[in-house]
C-alpha cells in the first residue's frame, strides 16, 4: 500500500487525498470534510472506509480510531 | 464581542476568521493553520491569543482548552 499523498493538491485548498475529490464535490455529494487528530484531511466516506480495514491514518499511519477525527467547517 | 465569521471566505479555502489572513499568508509568516476539536479553523497566533482571555472557541463558543486543537496539514 502506498501512503495517501496530500502534496498533489494545491496548499490551502481542501481535497481528499484518497478519492481526489475537491471540497465542492465532497460537500455537494453530501459527504463531510473531516480532519484527524494528527491534522490530515479526508472526505468522510474515504476515511470511514479506510478505518474499517486499518486503525491508522491513511496519510501518516499514526494510530487512529473513529473517535479521533472530526468534521471540519471551512 | 461578535462571533468570528467564517462565511466571509470562499468555502474550501483556508483562512483565519480573526485576522482574515489566507493560507499562504499564514504559512509564509511562520504560523500554523490549526483546527479546533469543534472543527473551526484559525491561524495559530490568533487562536492562542483568543484562548488567553477566554477558554472558548472564537467561532462557536464551545469550551476549548489549549489541548483541544491541532495543526492542520492541508
Ligand atoms: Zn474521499
Ligand atoms: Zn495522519
Ligand atoms: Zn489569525
Ligand atoms: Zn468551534
Amino acid at each position: 500500500k502506498s501512503m495517501a499523498n496530500t502534496s498533489r493538491s494545491a496548499p490551502g485548498l481542501i481535497s481528499c487525498p484518497i478519492c481526489l475529490d475537491h471540497y465542492s464535490e465532497i460537500v455537494d455529494s453530501g459527504r463531510l470534510v473531516v480532519s484527524t487528530k494528527c491534522g490530515h484531511v479526508f472526505c468522510s466516506q474515504c476515511l470511514r472506509d479506510a478505518l474499517r480495514t486499518s486503525h491508522t491514518c491513511p496519510t501518516c499511519r499514526n494510530k487512529l480510531t473513529s473517535r479521533q477525527y472530526h468534521p471540519l467547517y471551512v
